[in-house]
């Protein structure tokens, strides 16, 4: 306890990568060598409390300093700030990062400004949660609807989306809730896995993990497709050879085409039942989108890990682009602008599969999905979060899966806490991991 | 001369702030206090031959910094490069940049990192144009057909304006293209000024400057709306007196509206005959865009200083949501990309009239209209290059207005060089202003 009320004391931020590149895990049609890192910040106070709050933007290598230069660049609106005030109103520091109108033109709201924003809303978050003792899908859950759209930017939305309907969204599906979070708390929240699917794997390999997929309880798989067509024909009839007709099977572009190779490229896989095409074009194209959707039906268009904002999701929806969208946890404004993302979604009637993998997007996205389920959308039908199994032995609280679903997490917070060992040997270039790579690279030069 | 093949030998970087925030000049709705600034970019070689490569990325303050820090990250591409293939073929170390992709993770292709890719590109095609010891605008209306539109990247665009398209649309403008140089020689661009209209300015200096313009020879002036209605009817009230009903009176209000509210806002002008409405709401809004051009015709609609890349100005294009197309120089991945904007509005018949004003937007983008005279074109009608009287002292070939045009440039190059005096002068926080001006504060505080 201090005399007087608590405020934000440091903003500290730290360049952390992982050497993921070294292994084939995580390789695409776009993104063949990438070091999963995170832009990382931690909000300290003089609360004598203990709790800190921890956000990150996740970046795959190269440019995560840039990332990490762009939080500092928001540090000046932090410190020295009140943390109940934050806390208790974490829309107003949203509202003053996105309006520091120098700063806004480095996107505007897009790009490496935007993720660091997010990165300090997530963070705000994290320490919200922490404070009143509760994971964040449950601290959103239990809010009053009135608050909730209070902490919602509709500026850019309001077309789509007005303040009066998202709160009767939000009022209309507050029947149920304690039956569905006790349903949450049982079975969790329903997940795929794209573990079998990563290019460069064999077809020996794709099998087995295929197959252990099903195993551990999952309904859907995912496969990465795009850098050859026939090598995808061979894959994706391998893949429906191992886990049979009753498994959905996603497939993922990651950007590779151009709106006619993706709809050409996407029919050619069609014999083998795709359940959605991910990614088919650029995350900027809404009408390219709209044009592919059109040209793959049945096959359902999904796209959103790279969607820079709630403006494109708002297109997206209205041009009728796409049939599944997917929010990321770390690429937009933060848990705010996510909130407007989950409430366009409702809106306009289609579900939420958030991407995640990465380094920690699953430990966060998870309580977005869960809070969606709880308070918007009411089913987990046809609604799966991202799973991979890459690096969650680096947080304090990592995500928890069972029979292929994410169990509700309890711990305080938005689970975006790192172990400060893990800080101290990944940092970058100067953490214990980095210092003995980088001196060998140097001595065998 | 050097004995082998000349190579870059240096990539430096400036952070360069001019302290514009202490007077009224540049604010409107969304910036009220821009300190103008530009992170600042030289490409040295050992070619011997004295010429560097100048680009940069304009911003107006805070954040500068992360801006130089995401050029720093692209050092790596350019070092040690070849002069010769660079400036032979800058879409190369173009597709480089884009195609680096863990650094794509951080746009892709927008926002802080693209607008270093752009700053980048910009200087390479900067000394390209010094070594063949022509102004760009020449370097390129010189060029052929061919090798333009191997400068152009048709990722992502090729739905809208294949290759060959935009080669018909080049070589079906080459013929006249001699007379129409000679034109331009004599006549030069025509422009438009902004400098009578920021927020801020009394009715009196509102007066005294569109007459000034008009006296100028500028047969369009701009004013900055959106902050207060009754203010904005009476300040365009003002203007319309001021300059009588045969100037163009454009309005820009820099993104402060929903769609709902354009429209109304638009229309409660509409009486004073407003040319365009300039940025009515969010950049990233294609079918805003498109509903508001709807709603508030006759009045065109402009938009284009924060579009982001071709993507975003193809769907533009594809929707009906402009009238005019506003390029900024270096907004977009440079010279590469904005070819393929250029090339994109010839296709879709959109007269095109470029953002400029800042620090050295001027300099630059008047290459690109010209270029686009005389090779896609063919015209000037309906279009003008935006022209603030401001910073031109500190380029080395600042642009030089007659009769209210841009007369051409003659000067080698891309007009990007600063003078060493201005950055050593205005390097944040070390050149001689900020270093008196920092310690003054601390010496006040």
């Amino acid at each position: 306890m201090t005399a007087t009320a608590p405020r934000i004391t440091a903003v500290d931020t730290y360049d952390i990568r992982f050497p993921t590149s070294r292994e084939l895990d995580g390789s695409d049609a776009m993104n063949p060598d990438p070091d999963y890192s995170a832009a990382y910040v931690v909000l300290r106070t003089d609360a004598g409390d203990g709790l800190e709050g921890h956000g990150f933007t996740f970046t795959i290598g190269r440019g995560n300093d840039v990332q990490v230069a762009a939080i500092n660049a928001l540090r000046p609106h932090l410190l020295g700030r009140g943390v109940e005030e934050l806390c208790t109103d974490p829309g107003l520091v949203n509202r003053d990062l996105i309006g520091d109108s120098q700063l806004r033109w480095l996107g505007p709201e897009k790009g490496v400004m935007h993720m660091a924003i997010g990165a300090v809303v997530n963070a705000v978050w994290d320490l919200a949660a922490k404070r009143r003792g509760k994971p964040l899908w449950q601290l959103l859950a239990h809010a009053e609807p009135e608050w909730l759209v209070s902490q919602v930017d509709f500026r850019y939305i309001a077309d789509a989306l007005t303040p009066e309907e998202a709160l009767g969204l939000l009022r209309a599906r507050r029947e149920g809730l304690a039956d569905r979070e006790a349903v949450l708390l049982e079975r969790g929240y329903p997940g795929y896995t794209t573990s079998p699917g990563w290019l460069g794997y064999s077809d020996e390999k794709l099998t087995r993990l295929a197959r252990q997929a099903v195993a551990d309880g999952f309904t859907q798989i995912k496969l990465k497709v795009g850098a050859d067509l026939e090598d995808d024909v061979r894959r994706l009839r391998t893949a429906r050879a191992a886990v049979g007709d009753g498994i959905r099977i996603a497939i993922d572009a990651n950007q590779r085409w151009n709106v006619g190779e993706a709809i050409e490229w996407t029919n050619a896989l069609a014999a083998f039942d795709p359940y959605w095409i991910e990614e088919p074009t650029s995350p900027d194209d809404v009408l390219g989108h709209a044009s592919v959707r059109k040209g793959v039906a049945p096959v359902k268009v999904a796209t959103g890990e790279h969607v820079q904002n709630r403006i494109v999701f708002k297109q997206l929806l209205q041009a009728d682009a796409i049939d599944v969208l997917q929010i990321d946890a770390a690429r937009v404004g933060g848990v705010n602008e996510n909130l407007a993302i989950l409430l366009l979604a409702a809106k306009f009637g289609v579900p939420v599969c958030p991407h995640a993998g990465g380094v920690g997007l699953c430990e966060l996205v998870q309580h977005l999905s869960m809070f969606d389920y709880l308070a918007l959308s009411g089913t987990t039908a046809d609604r799966v979060i991202e799973y991979v199994d890459h690096l969650h032995e680096h947080f304090e609280a990592p995500v928890v899966m069972r029979d292929g679903h994410y169990t509700a997490p309890l711990a305080p917070g938005f689970s975006a806490t790192m172990h400060p060992e893990s800080i101290a040997e990944y940092r970058y270039p100067d953490g214990a991991f980095w210092a003995a790579d980088l001196a060998g690279t140097e001595q065998a030069a």
